[in-house]
């Protein structure tokens, strides 16, 4: 199979829309999440986000990254006003509702009515959660991290709660996300569904991995 | 169907290995990758990671969380020692041999010997690429972020050449991973094929988002 070589001129070369969805392509498959606030004044938001990372599991810490010129910016405003976020996975029944959350919509309008998902408060947690979400976690923001490479924000958060479906958690705490729907996404607009392949075992230097079923 | 509701609480109780697989399981799909490494030495490294994350495309950054005290800080101390290193998808054919990089080996093994993936040197770039990977990227060292919340560190690197299957690269700049049999995965050893649902047209508030054909 041929293969095409493309140096770093050439890509800088590229026409800027060309680029961004080259490179936002060759990261890999991405999480997404919609992830929900809520300002102190009482107005929802909503937004869709596929740079969410896993940065640790104690204490438990998730983080995304910001880009602060963009519709997004409405999501960091609640974040740095009110100290709490929720994260929530995409599944193939709200794909199209969670896609639309990405459109410009102005501060005054929630995405929640404008997109038709619905708003749910649980147990007394200020950001609001995506009811129709399968999985889904209450944060609270821990830090900012100003990339100054390129004017982009991480935000890191750490998980105070958890929601999901009671069938999909494991024995030993693997959450299986294809039982919860959860889709997965590449470059800037594509979604896709997944298949498990296997879990693997631990891997150790004198033995080689084999998948096994817990 | 039948939620469950975990508290701050209840997850800081879980066991230590419990807790570990279900945080890692809550990001998400994850991108994964193998990032291949060498020492100004000559000894060469390889290692999977499933926490790589786009930054930007202008100009082509992605960054990615090392835990330092895990298997994982050869390749950090190739990186900070000799400023170069490659991100190399992984495909079901190479799938064990990837996950096998993440057994701790001793310092003077090369994985690429130890789990036989074959180290591929092209255009004069310093770091090993891995031949059987059909999406291949080549980065210089740009930024090290100490992250003090918890100890890990986010390595930042710009994109110098990419190396694809040239049947994938779409008439937009869109790359089919699935072409390239890029896999996934969740959690801590869950791996995963992919199928397409979709490319969603970009969302304006005044309309619905299709799908589309590029």
């Amino acid at each position: 199979m041929k293969k095409k070589h493309l140096s770093f001129s050439e890509i800088m070369a590229f026409d800027q829309k060309y680029r961004a969805t080259f490179i936002n392509s060759l990261g890999g498959f991405k999480s997404i999440c919609l992830i929900g606030t809520k300002s102190n004044a009482g107005l929802s938001n909503l937004a869709i986000f596929s740079s969410i990372i896993h940065i640790g599991a104690n204490p438990p810490l998730m983080a995304f990254i910001v880009r602060p010129d963009s519709a997004e910016r409405h999501t960091l405003e609640n974040i740095l006003e009110t100290n709490f976020f929720t994260l929530n996975h995409v599944n193939q029944a709200i794909l199209k509702n969670a896609h639309q959350t990405s459109a410009r919509y102005p501060r005054e309008v929630s995405e929640f009515d404008a997109v038709k998902l619905s708003e749910e408060y649980n147990n007394n947690f200020f950001a609001p959660f995506v009811k129709e979400s399968f999985v889904q976690m209450g944060l609270q923001f821990r830090e900012k991290i100003d990339l100054k490479i390129n004017g982009t924000i991480m935000i890191i958060g750490e998980i105070k709660q958890v929601i999901i479906l009671e069938s999909c958690l494991g024995g030993d705490g693997f959450v299986d996300l294809e039982l919860a729907g959860t889709l997965t996404c590449s470059g800037l607009d594509s979604y896709h569904s997944t298949t498990q392949i296997g879990r693997l075992t631990y891997a150790k230097p004198s033995t080689w991995p084999t998948e096994v079923l817990y």
